[in-house]
């Protein structure tokens, strides 16, 4: 096949003319998503160097993971990749790899991702200075492979409920640590199945007969020279996931494990050599809020690039795929038009990558949340942990919803293509639907943000007369449920322009502090005139009160969106119009696409009249109109590699037929094929399967 | 690890008590689902043969798909399960799986699905009489195993875009096919890879240097001794793809093949031995659309099946995973409770377990559309044609949107696990998402009911002043369309008891009948008063227009819910009963529940107050209070057995956790490490990646 094939230059003609109709600084943007031209450069010779490490930088050659895909295989794979990273940051110490991978997933997608994130977070929240010189240096040179074993085959959300057991014993001055249960069996941990060398492993501490609740262990799992299980403790693979293959997750068992006393992580609790129990109040469980907190935190960041990048591939294919008459009831014989002409196509695409942007700077709010934790948690004030712990749990729970549902509507716009393991697009979904259910199940997030916001929505009803010690005012974040212009403005005449901020923003605030108080009169009314208890209560009402926590969030992605993109942040004109367009886009689709969660909430109290709705929805086709010439340097903004991406569809220079048609030459099972005809153990097989019956006399 | 695990006899504890609570004979309904008695007895026989044959009985031991990942071993395991289901067939004499496999998947998911479906249909619709004794005979009994060889790399939909062409040559008496570019490429076709012996190629047909557009060719793929490509032939397989990976989907590319001239299927068009061409009128387009009827019609029953197979093994689980403490608030060292007690787990599966139940109804209705179409075409009238084809496709479309997103739901209610592929869910998200876009993309489909849609309203605005010379009066399914109660009824004061099915199907019509004609009002304006194209206008408003081609769809699913489950059909007093909450769970929830698409259309107009939404949401609450007892007498009724789920979470005695770990320790990656300790090539990776790091003096 030559490279001159007709479609593979025409394609390339269709790409870089889109590509030169962008209307503002693509470099620029870039600099408001990822820092300086500095960092930005340092960031591109990290990939450049990971990628011709691994040899995945010549776009011609099939990625190996789409190759070989056996259970096996795709460990290998992890293991190439996740070292190369670990090394490259090591050697010229950047911190880009520390929680998403050169290929744009969690930390977690490979056996090496943890000793940069969780594993060393943990150490540094609940390890004593004298544990942190032990253990915590050697981490962060990978002299320890980590893993944080917690959840079990019987456990997850509910850390309370864990069985398995590390009973002191005084004469051995040590913890002995067993799986008592079937459900106690450890299931999950990352890198726990074959890679690990430790584990912080979560188990109830017994002392003198007494169940202390869970504290965190550290415990060798395997043998440094062999690779083999330490004895008594029994590992293994829990088998192929829907994706993350290139990650052993494990299972372990205990069978009277011996753990020096020294190994209980001390920095809230510890053990004296008498069995003596000592605990500092409090601090452990808000030590394990910090972790979730940075955790949820970075998973938000990682969730809209992944977003991003799905979106990334599927508008580079719209922009050279051509299909179908768009004048099909004038014009039989017209020609065919690029997919990203159809508005259904534009509309799908360009509202996703506008909730890529939203979810990226709100995530930049979850980080500065975070920060500004850590910060007084070193004064020890935590006076900032409700909110931040509601804020970035909140975040994670929509983030991952929307994202999830936008990729996987990003792989429809690219028909079967999208299908194809070698499009990249299905890595990108079963890896950004995970991010769901794990670290916080969405919907337990949602009802934890939804606890917080009854709680300050049931002072304000009762006039704040009970204030909490270290919070007497609302939080900033819920400063606006206290507003009284929402209840008083109530006709939507009063609406200006509803592509102006402000007023995306009103309708957003008034939306959420309608929800908000409705719930919390729904659970009020419930406890005192119906006499149920507060758990029966929320269980009656949990879907307003998960509805009320995503407008609340949605209400937050959107001033977050407005802030990142004002003028004293983004300086050049061009790119801030764009970006006022992409969020004018989210804010609207929000409302008036029918795929929107709980848009009825907007409509169903009369506020918003029909007619402004259908204003909203010209307003965002016009909108649609405006970003489409965008639409590719708003993707390259993102400075995706085509290594990173993965995708023979999604190539930047939009050879697409081409890479894909090489990619699929080069599959073992091809290569195999062309040599002996039928393909070794196809031949085999049709012979013993398919010859028979179409010989056959019947 | 012993049976008698206390975890284990717990959990099928739970299990038999909660199928103990079934309200109803589920055997009857079972009856509703698949006929009488006979024929589930039929039934069960021949999913009993078939799992003896290949080998899937014992539910303790892992099935192969799982210890087997590499592209090569789900091929042959495709090829095991399609020979033991068409051998069964071909020996018993029945038609269970024509469309769909044992597993509960589409029958193309095996290397000889086609041959009892697509294939054989083309045959009977495009073979004359001599030609189908050539091929549809042998076709049927397996003596040709066929592909149907349509899409390009460059052309799915559009068919009138294929490039591959079929030449006359007058002096060899045959067709010359060619492919002529890279994207004339065959790509895709079920089967092509490594196991058909012969194609149905669609190629653009030229006589005389005339294009006469595209024909159907029976093409001898492979030599049937050896399974080699014949010559000028390129096969191959695509690839590894999101699911589907036990068929060979496949790409051809033909270098000047020679096709006898009879091989040309000819009950629509031929070309003499001199060249000439001839054509029947129209009949070519027709046949066509009949195919795709009858594939798209079996798809919405197959949806409706993979769905209820997802909700099953969810709920199974829900009911044996206990997890959290339900009175939080009250109660800290409460006992754990089964997932299924909490209100947003029991929303979402029961909510998706009444629409698996709707579109398994909608189904019977497209069939019944398509049977009455195919008896009216065997007298040459093809009048209800259009509106068989706009509800087919609605349908479809509809359907697979749906339960693809209520199966990614239940797998994500089953957390971690979920996210296993041995808990089955992966392959039934990965199985059911690919129908959104295979055989007709959803938004092209609800493009083609909106067409029907937009007609019909134009001529209802115009007084129906143009009939057509087959249909003067309006198709049955859209008498709706002309009602005047539901503009005349304009106050929700005058609607009755939600629970009521007459009230709800009224709310549903006036949706429909609202969203149709504003959809026709805005593109007749546009066209009229702004001077637009139809293709402009069209383009402008095409999220309107899908949205009321939805709005119709589920104002008619709704219809044949009730239809189906009336007094009549089920005599059972307590069938009915639960199947009339089971209906009105879905009509409430496809209003309130906030994941519902556009369900802002039922509320903008304001026709539906405020308070009668929350009416709604009150009486939804309330009939998932009724439904829980019945949830595993539901999901039973489907009548799936342990191994089509192929679910260690999901089994039918509810042992879930000793089935996980144990079919886990079978893992051959596991087996292995027990073998060698480390495992095999994972003690290599030991030494080559990770111990040089563990042992680095950095």
């Amino acid at each position: 096949m030559a490279s001159t094939d007709d479609v593979s230059v025409s394609q390339k003609k269709l790409m870089a003319s889109a590509r030169s109709r962008t209307t503002f600084d693509v470099e620029s943007l870039t600099q408001v998503l990822y820092g300086d031209a500095d960092t930005i450069r340092r960031r591109r010779e990290a990939w450049a160097r990971v990628e011709a490490a691994i040899g995945t930088s010549d776009t011609s050659r099939l990625p190996r993971r789409y190759a070989n895909t056996s259970r096996e295989d795709l460990y290998l794979d992890g293991l190439e990749l996740g070292k190369a990273a670990f090394d490259d940051r090591a050697k010229f110490g950047h911190d880009f790899f520390d929680w998403i991978t050169p290929r744009y997933t969690l930390f977690n997608y490979t056996p090496f991702g943890l000793s940069t994130s969780m594993f060393t977070k943990v150490l540094q929240l609940m390890a004593t200075p004298e544990q942190q010189s032990r253990w915590l240096v050697p981490a962060m040179k990978g002299q320890i492979n980590g893993a944080y074993v917690q959840t079990e085959l019987g456990h997850g959300t509910f850390v309370r409920g864990l069985e398995t057991t590390a009973t002191f014993d005084v004469a051995k001055n040590s913890f002995v640590l067993n799986s008592p249960t079937l459900s106690s069996t450890k299931f999950w941990p990352g890198a726990m199945g074959f890679a690990a060398s430790h584990g912080i492993v979560m188990a109830r501490l017994v002392t003198a007969g007494k169940d202390h609740g869970v504290h965190a262990f550290m415990v060798q799992l395997r043998d440094i020279q062999t690779g083999r299980a330490l004895e008594r403790i029994e590992l293994g693979d829990i088998g192929p996931k829907m994706n993350h293959n290139q990650n052993d997750n494990g299972y372990a068992r205990f069978d009277n494990v011996v753990v020096p006393r020294g190994n209980m992580l001390s920095a809230q609790a510890s053990v004296a050599r008498n069995g003596a129990y000592t605990k500092r109040a409090n601090v452990h469980d808000k030590a394990t809020y910090g972790t979730m907190m940075v955790t949820r935190s970075k998973m938000t960041w990682v969730i809209s690039i992944q977003l991003a990048a799905a979106v990334t591939i599927a508008i580079r294919y719209s922009t050279v795929r051509k299909q179908g008459n768009f004048a099909y009831s004038s014009d039989p014989a017209g020609t065919e038009v690029a997919l990203i002409e159809y508005r259904s196509q534009n509309y799908r695409l360009l509202t996703s990558l506008a909730k890529a942007y939203a979810i990226f700077f709100a995530s930049q709010h979850c980080e500065a949340a975070h920060r500004e934790f850590e910060k007084r948690e070193r004064e020890g004030d935590y006076s900032t942990m409700p909110s931040a712990h509601a804020l970035i749990g909140g975040m994670k729970a929509w983030s991952s919803t929307i994202a999830s549902e936008g990729a996987e509507d990003a792989r429809r716009t690219c028909g079967g293509q999208g299908y194809l393991a070698t499009s990249g697009l299905p890595d990108i979904v079963q890896s950004l639907t995970v991010m769901c259910t794990g670290e916080g199940d969405t919907h337990v997030l949602f009802q934890q943000t939804a606890r917080y916001l009854m709680k300050w929505a049931a002072r304000l009803r009762r006039g704040i007369e009970q204030p909490q010690p270290q919070q007497t005012e609302l939080p900033e974040d819920l400063k606006y449920l206290a507003e009284s212009q929402f209840t008083e403005k109530c006709s939507d005449g009063s609406l200006g322009d509803l592509t102006n901020a402000d007023t995306q923003l009103f309708i957003f605030q008034r939306r959420a502090q309608r929800m908000v108080a409705k719930a919390e009169s729904k659970l009020a009314e419930m406890e005192l005139k119906r006499g149920k208890t507060k758990a029966q209560a929320w269980n009656q009402h949990v879907m307003l009160l998960m509805s009320a926590a995503r407008a609340h969030v949605e209400y937050l992605v959107l001033r977050d969106f407005i802030e990142a993109t004002a003028a004293h942040k983004i300086q050049k004109t061009a790119v801030r119009r764009v970006m006022d367009r992409l969020r004018s886009t989210f804010a609207l689709s929000t409302m008036v696409n029918p795929q929107s969660a709980d848009a009825i909430s907007f409509a169903e109290d009369g506020f918003l009249s029909a007619a402004r709705l259908d204003a909203a929805r010209d307003a965002l086709n016009d909108l649609l109109d405006d970003l489409l010439p965008d639409a590719i340097g708003l993707t390259d903004a993102w400075d995706f590699t085509d290594a990173g991406l993965g995708s023979a569809i999604g190539v930047r220079d939009g050879n697409a037929y081409e890479t894909l048609m090489r990619w699929t030459e080069q599959l073992p099972i091809n290569v195999m094929a062309r040599k002996d005809g039928a393909g070794g153990r196809h031949a085999e097989a049709w012979e013993r399967y398919i010859r028979p019956a179409l010989l056959s006399k019947l």
